[in-house]
């Protein structure tokens, strides 16, 4: 057996989707409850929050009323809030809405996925976020760009790490100031985490790099272990665990924030935010969907303050 | 960023323990479904199967009639099955039955949940343990021992890696031929995993080493994770993550077994146990519980054959 010593970060960055990949598949809240979430998130110590979402409300009806939304939200300082924009138009509106710390585009590793989730292949969708960087360097603010189906497509299958490093390096050169490969259909398993975040290391060292793992087949904390002996330190994670594309089948299920945090804390790792405050959070997320999340803490407990049996 | 590659075993053996660990919380089940449950795993390719315990039908219904179980099971070759024994009489009785490959004795680290689960302390239970491996040897049979609450006891709070290899060492020294080390309430996260592995593997080299996880607070695939890079090759794993002990709180959803096998495959390590089969196992498991089962992958598919939206 080997020793017990091992290289891993001394502080992760968790960036909350809860209010927005969270809530994005789910029967649409009333403003109120999604200012609540996204509050109850900041008072926990969550350093980012993916607040709102401006896309077509047709679309996705779940994200109406972005502007609304932060309107109410009780900004919390030192706090980083972003605004999920698909385009041009999504950018202005979230400038428009002001007060943002960045804004976060989106766009896929292969083309299946990008058809998909917005009918346009990965090169034309290439144009949509230079079109964000450009709006959003006008108004100041950085864009990070979130790079989707980075460790296998559900319509493609297998995407090579050549692929989304070449993607990534694109990106780059529009002045995405921070990539998030995303796992968006829980396709990573370890060793596909230690594959790319090698090939984007050697490939654009320096770039800050977000990993975005679902639960869908069960890996998610597998392999944020992995990531995070290869070096990573920022993670998205869901309150509860909400979470999921609706146009990929099977998404269901961010890595749970608290399961997350409380993981990172027994290891010594610190993120600042508090275990048993999104505890909270996550069972009040569990009472505005109206149904059982699937993040484990809310009901197992801290393993320092397990639920005893009723 | 380091680099992709990682020392991790080639070849892992998988424990189903759904038969035995998985039912014994549940409503009993007619014996003839609990034969075709096993069945339906052998089939799969699973190396090792705990089949059955011996243990008192009050105290737990869901594991009566052992004997007839075993009787009707259609014993495949090359299958280690094991049944569950707490103490001579049980032993007699799994002897008695005949045909088994092994027994498993149990323990816990910690005076905590050992007094919980059986009702006295460790240094009783220790005399029970030996009990079972003098009628063992006597019948020819191997006993393996799991140690319970060795990451963690849900009554007494952390426990000392130091205790886990004490009581270890004991049941090495009263003849045990492996020891399984069991978490048993999901308290255990990759640090403690790595710290427990190294000093077991420090103060007792050479002791086969079998790891249990629950999933109780989403850190069992990570653990296994961890266990891999400390260079253990034995699990323990539920089909469809069925599983908890009645006597702790909390601690339902053993590690599931096609997800844990799928994340294995595709990690390039050999289990030799069949995905898409045991994806059907979990259903059938599903079916006889009559309720959705914690296992992602009967409801997502493999990576490789994603199941398309309704």
């Amino acid at each position: 057996m080997e020793g017990s010593v091992r290289s891993l970060p001394r502080r992760v960055t968790i960036r909350e989707v809860g209010p927005r990949d969270g809530l994005q598949g789910e029967r649409p809240l009333p403003v109120e409850d999604r200012v609540r979430l996204i509050d109850a998130l900041s008072r926990c110590g969550v350093p980012k929050i993916e607040a709102v979402a401006f896309v077509s409300p047709k679309a996705v009806p779940a994200m109406a009323d972005p502007a609304e939304v932060w309107k109410r939200v009780r900004r919390r300082e030192g706090v980083v809030y972003s605004a999920l924009v698909p385009n041009r138009r999504g950018a202005e509106a979230a400038v428009q809405a002001g007060g943002f710390s960045a804004l976060q585009a989106f766009i896929a590793a292969a083309d299946g996925y990008n058809r998909k989730n917005v009918g346009k292949s990965v090169d034309e969708s290439m144009r949509d976020v230079a079109d964000v960087v450009a709006v959003a360097r006008e108004a100041g603010l950085a864009t990070e760009v979130s790079v989707s189906a980075a460790f296998g497509d559900p319509y493609e299958g297998d995407v090579d790490p050549g692929r989304v490093v070449a993607v990534s390096r694109q990106l780059v050169a529009l002045g995405a100031a921070g990539i998030s490969l995303g796992d968006t259909t829980g396709m990573a398993t370890p060793t596909r985490v230690w594959d790319v975040v090698a090939r984007i290391g050697d490939e654009l060292p320096g770039v800050p790099l977000n990993l975005h793992f679902h639960d869908t087949r069960g890996t998610a904390m597998a392999n944020v272990l992995a990531a995070l002996e290869a070096g990573v330190t920022e993670f998205d994670a869901s309150v509860g665990g909400l979470g999921g594309s609706p146009f990929a089948p099977g998404s269901n299920g961010n890595v749970a924030t608290e399961d997350l945090v409380h993981m990172l804390v027994d290891m010594g790792i610190d993120t600042s935010a508090d275990v048993e405050c999104l505890v909270q959070a996550a069972r009040l997320a569990e009472q505005l969907v109206g149904r059982p999340v699937s993040g484990r803490l809310s009901r197992a407990g801290p393993r320092w303050k397990p639920i005893e049996e009723a």
